[in-house]
């Protein structure tokens, strides 16, 4: 196990392009051998140093109605479900100290997916406490333990420093996969990530 | 012939991924039996539309790193010679006219490849009139014929009208790809709006 290559898949839930990342990746990487390490972080501080205070794909409507329309071709061809949600982008602080505060149980990828399936296969607001509450109830024994441990400073550090690395790595969208310095930005690229953390180096 | 699907493609002679959808699009699309439309404009208008007074590889610098890295490595997989140009982006008006002009000839693919070599795989400047005119000395007879038609009118306003259709239609990038009303952004994409030209549908 600890010598398969290891592929850091780094997203923000509120990220478009994550959601089929996050639904397709476990398995194309097993195809390939690869190991994925499970990275959420925080896109609003990065864009905020970039001067933006919305998505981009709200500051810029062209983008952002292709982007839509793009997501939903995408989605088809992945056989994913995909429903537009009201609310974009979405409030994803607790949703991503949540995706850390499980990693110790290996819980990460399943919590992750369940965020994505919520907010982009069934349209809802994963801001919304309950609903990330019952996500939570799905996958744990004890959900308020996992939901006081979300909250604590060990784990709000431990998402200041995820961004803080993103952004000494040079990471500026997201989803974007890491081999080593190698840097892959996209749902487009995730394949080329993966042949490249194979060996492949199919970039 | 008539019959064959088609797909447009847009492109902007300063566009770095423009560069490999040019050199592999004419093969990739014959081994679907589609048809080819190039549609050369300039991105310039469409990015000031936006506020950007430069290319956004210049304005978000984490950005502009990752894709230079991302094109060496696209051309490494694509078998294509790349060189960084000390000049990006560069003015690419009057290659976007010369395209223009040489359409009845049906030259306008062979020319813009050469122009794209010229900037991608040897790092030339390609606002340079002597390039230009070495590049159409060796496409036709008589090159002062196409140079002065390139400034011609007619061929002026068909770029502007080019630029107007691409505005109207919701192109914010390039390459764009057209197949009717359906839009693909980038060269990662060229792959997916060929499949759906083809009928394949697979977005």
């Amino acid at each position: 196990m600890t010598d398969r290559p290891v592929i850091e898949f780094w997203y923000e839930f509120a990220s478009t392009y994550s959601y089929p990342a996050a639904m397709t990746i476990a398995r194309r990487a097993e195809d390939r051998g690869v190991r994925v390490t499970w990275r959420p972080f925080l896109l609003g501080p990065i864009f905020a140093a970039q001067g933006w205070k919305d998505s981009p794909f709200n500051l810029f409507e062209a983008k952002g109605r292709y982007m839509w329309r793009d997501l939903e071709r995408l989605c088809a061809a992945e056989d994913l479900s995909f429903r537009r949600p009201e609310i974009f982008p979405q409030h994803t602080l607790q949703a991503a100290r949540l995706a850390l505060a499980l990693a110790d149980q290996g819980l990460t990828p399943e919590f992750t997916r369940k965020v994505y399936h919520a907010q982009f296969a069934e349209g809802r607001d994963v801001s919304d406490f309950d609903l990330l509450g019952s996500v939570i109830a799905d996958l744990v024994a004890d959900p308020e333990k996992a939901m006081a441990k979300a909250r604590s400073d060990t784990i709000k550090q431990r998402l200041r420093d995820a961004v803080d690395e993103a952004l000494a790595r040079g990471i500026f969208g997201a989803p974007t996969f890491m081999v080593g310095d190698e840097m892959f930005w996209g749902f487009d690229r995730m394949d080329a990530a993966l042949n490249w953390a194979a060996g492949g180096r199919d970039g």
